[in-house]
């Protein structure tokens, strides 16, 4: 219980199901003297909702964020930021017909043991609904992390068998897929119609990366910058798998090539991904998710109703043929907050990153 | 800052750095009444101990454990529990030559960034050495999962290119890799000796599995079980990716391969690895990690020193050509504190999961 | 910073300005299951407003609190509740003569220091209009409270020099003032008239009582029953002492005197107030608290301006001559709060307290 | 559970029962680069221990605390600092007769029902031996807040019916009292021997101040400086009320008294205790706490035993006639340390208070 709060020092706290009136968040820690931008918290939320492309789900999300606190004469208060998106498209009756049905490789049957509970209207707050609100806050951390120089983006990188075999960071925001590959733009396009055709769905691996993090984010032993990343990343919906730096990679990789060695010039390569000992190293912070291929769709699948009875499922609703598409603004936004979090507990530490040792790039 | 502390309801705070006279641990939050086998937390603090077997780095450390507080006649009181370990070898002179250097790959550069301070002793609390508080507290938090049925098992299942074939659990505590196909022990050898003649290291996966878990645990959206347990993994040092059931693997898969199907006798497969929407399912949670091979090693590397000169590096220390042998232990120990913690969680809910719906296993 | 979450396991967390558009609270924590009475909350929120007599702020206060997440089929699911209040009487303009203006007694001076930052829109987060936030999460908590035989009450025993004599409970909502002894009705009456021709207000004090609570509440050492109520209650505005059981009367009391006696049909008295070493006895839990008259007066006073020159003050703003008034309602929530919160943990120890030993009442 | 940690970003954790082997505490957030002075952590312990003078229990306590880690070559690192005192005088014989007796006024009675056990050495984890740790912990936030010009401090300024009638703090470490009016230590000396006489006890009132304290600490609404303050002294033991500046007495003054009116020179008074809003004001932090008198006394009592049984009890161990004179130097570092977190968490939010706003003293 009482495990919707976000963070030890910028906190999101957040409420809502997929079909109740409205979703909301309180941003708490939200030092005062911000500028807020609301067309980029809007633009970030539009990024995130279904419907923006043909390639997801043509659901209306309206999405139009309110500021209800927090915010006065245009900046930042130091007090908590309400924010408030009302659902406008709640439709149940999508669900109806799976009302007595467990959905497997959804939440519905862990919630109900969980809560001995049932709600049925598509998931309530198993939702990736729910990821709204944290597109939202992340909006906020991103425009504090701007004016300390750091940018977060993220990429789509693979889909299935699919790899992106160039990272043209300018291209991601350029297709619906935010992938950084336009030599595969085609076969991607043919892999979402031939699993349209098929009723059936894919996985995606999400890279997400920061640039211009300084050196000295990251608490050990236990809220390791890396630790706190792992977490927030696999908070997402569908995420099965969190890797930093080399990731899996280096169980086959000797010490001699995976140590990032160093010289007056800088580091000579990245293999930590960014982070030693849990702490940030003034390096780009990398990190990749894999996202579970969505378990609603319409190939028929066996399963139990709420009598324990076997059923035959095929979900009708509206949904992803690839939930990793409109994961990679979640993943941004998660690793703001883990960011600017960070920031502001390293700030209580001394207010600054001690620079009496010779800083590497 | 104020982040040596892991868990909500079983709280677990250590200190202690790998040359300072002790480590230490509190354990706050363990139900009163637990019959305490001080034998058992010494056996899994010895499995987990460097010089349990020749394929480990030799230096001795006693590590034998205190309880000063917190038990009563053999039983816990739900007070806090303290414990202590001396630490009985400290050398710092083994480091003494490198003084003045950033080991790459190693946390001391970005320590030095965060606190302005150097402790040139063999990595003062970044070192390895603090998980030996990590296994007493997870000897305890085992004994108490013990009671409910439920038990915590790992293995190392890779080490470099050497894949375990079979998962014999019986041979795991039979060699000292902790691997489950002995088939492969030859080769382990072969390449641990190798190793150590290159003077290098190399990396390793490790499997962690927990059984008999009830339906129920995991508190979304942030603290899901799973997130808990990325960040509890990725918190042991040199672990650089989690992964839960098939992990990055469902990047390939579609929605009709992963999504485990439900019958009236049980569920058709694993491929969640034991959790759904963030809480466990019934069925056995999985979960892997890749470590990273030590950065400690004889071959020498480039390095800046304290003055932001090139240098070049050798260690010479007693390290281990494998730190991921030793990681299977605390990887253990990590899940049981997470367990343990979300068990007194779903407590606070209701004192027991609902069982007005099917239980699948 | 992020300070404005309250409980552990039924946690409350609250945003709003007395100015802003609207005033929300999200309750992350509360068990599934419970069914809720809209009416009630509503009804405690009435009690608390401004507006509800003569003898407090003609200032109108709709305090229509909406339901937004968490209630499902007029029942909690176990998912955070949502709650939002629309600020419908905003006129900042009645403030817009003090706008430069420090209020002496007031939190401007501070907030101003703490935020580097200035509402003048009449305390904007500082306002008692926040406290609405907490007696609609106090609602849904006694309904908690109300479902385990447990009911917490509060009425203001003395307004300046007046004291109640009798304490007849039933009497407490049936006078504006929540006096328990109507014989001194008349006086208070006088007296509220005399402040408001001398433009001056008045203190006052206190009394919450939780009848039913179980024995075993509170976790040593530091959050402790009493301590918690300590914290909660002198979080309230204007509160500036809180004492429990006999209060600063201990200072002159005998070990012989004070100690509650125990026989075989129960305590002998109460001077602990129903807490002993910080856990609860079974007995009546009994707090008081002082609030201060309210700075926002008529009769003029010094202070400075933003520019730190000398002026003087002399506000014309719709307040009360005692805020204690109103501050009844609000000290039954948060010790309602604080309750529940207890309740949960002791939950998660071992979902009862013992009952091996003789229980008193 | 889980409630022996003190402080959000200056953490202290506590262990140890009154008649286990050791007390222990870990410090989690001191900055590093602080300088300990581990003379002067000493001598706080010893003001506070029993023994110190006549007119305390002659019980001994060496209380000799060892730093175990977080300090290398005389300074703070910014890792846990591990503390240790060992009980070197255990006799729990002294409490075998009243094994079996549940003590009128003490905890052991809440502790049985809370944890279904009962550990009669003496109170174990309920003993204000706890408390030795607190003073250790706050010994080391004293020098902390030295370094930025603030002093807490402390005084006995009641016992019994003796207030004191002149405030000279000079005098306050020249008395066994700690009583800041010489004028009356003849009193308080013959009441001493009086009570002994008797067989009874007495209650006490503290104050304690903070002078020097930046304007601008305090994290509304809840984690207010005077809230954090009542929770921090009402968690001492015996503690049964806590005021802030003139406390009770506001309840009969009017607002044109208490205001504290403000001239470009500085406040006119200071009826607040240094805190508006739940925010420092810059002037001094003024708080009282009343302490109950001990029900340990040779004086017989009725109580039950284990069984419900109907007994007299008669406490013939070694205990102060007035336990208030030993809480002086605990209220002094509770002080400290609620002032330390929350010096720690303004950092967090700006690194420095605004001086953009005129500051009064």
């Amino acid at each position: 219980m009482s495990a919707n709060t976000f963070g030890e020092l910028f906190r999101v706290t957040t409420f809502g199901e997929s079909h109740g009136p409205a979703l909301g968040a309180i941003i708490d820690g939200c030092p005062p003297g911000l500028a807020i931008d609301e067309a980029f918290i809007q633009a970030e939320l539009d990024r995130r909702k279904p419907g923006a492309n043909r390639y997801t789900t043509p659901r209306r999300e309206a999405d139009e964020v309110k500021i209800l606190s927090g915010v006065f004469e245009g900046k930042t208060t130091g007090t908590p930021i309400g924010l408030v998106i009302e659902n406008t498209d709640q439709r149940s009756k999508d669900y109806s017909d799976i009302k007595d049905l467990f959905r497997p490789g959804h939440a519905d049957y862990t919630y109900a043991h969980k809560y001995g509970f049932r709600d049925y209207r598509g998931g309530g707050r198993s939702s990736a609904r729910e990821t709204a609100m944290r597109v939202a806050a992340g909006a906020i951390a991103k425009q504090l992390l701007a004016q300390m120089g750091i940018t977060v983006r993220a990429a789509m990188t693979q889909m299935g068998a699919i790899h992106a075999e160039q990272y043209d960071w300018t291209q991601v925001y350029e297709n619906p897929f935010f992938f950084p590959d336009p030599a595969r733009l085609d076969d991607l396009d043919a892999l979402i119609r031939q699993l349209k055709k098929e009723g059936d769905s894919i996985g995606a691996r999400i890279r997400v990366e920061a640039i211009g993090v300084p050196a000295g984010l990251g608490e050990p032993v236990f809220d390791r910058l890396d630790a706190d990343l792992a977490k927030a990343l696999m908070s997402i919906n569908a995420v099965k798998a969190v890797s930093i730096g080399d990731g899996f990679a280096v169980v086959e990789q000797r010490g001699s090539e995976h140590r990032d060695e160093m010289t007056p010039t800088g580091f000579s390569s990245n293999h930590a991904g960014g982070v030693l000992g849990g702490i940030s190293s003034g390096q780009t912070v990398v990190a990749e998710i894999a996202l579970k291929p969505t378990s609603s769709i319409k190939k028929p699948g066996q399963t139990i109703d709420v009598h324990g009875q076997a059923q035959t499922i095929s979900t009708h609703g509206r949904h992803d043929p690839c939930v990793g598409i409109r994961a990679v603004p979640i993943a941004e936004a998660m690793m703001a907050l883990v960011l600017i979090d960070h920031i502001l507990r390293q700030r209580a530490q001394n207010g600054a990153v001690s620079h009496q040792f010779p800083i590497l790039k």
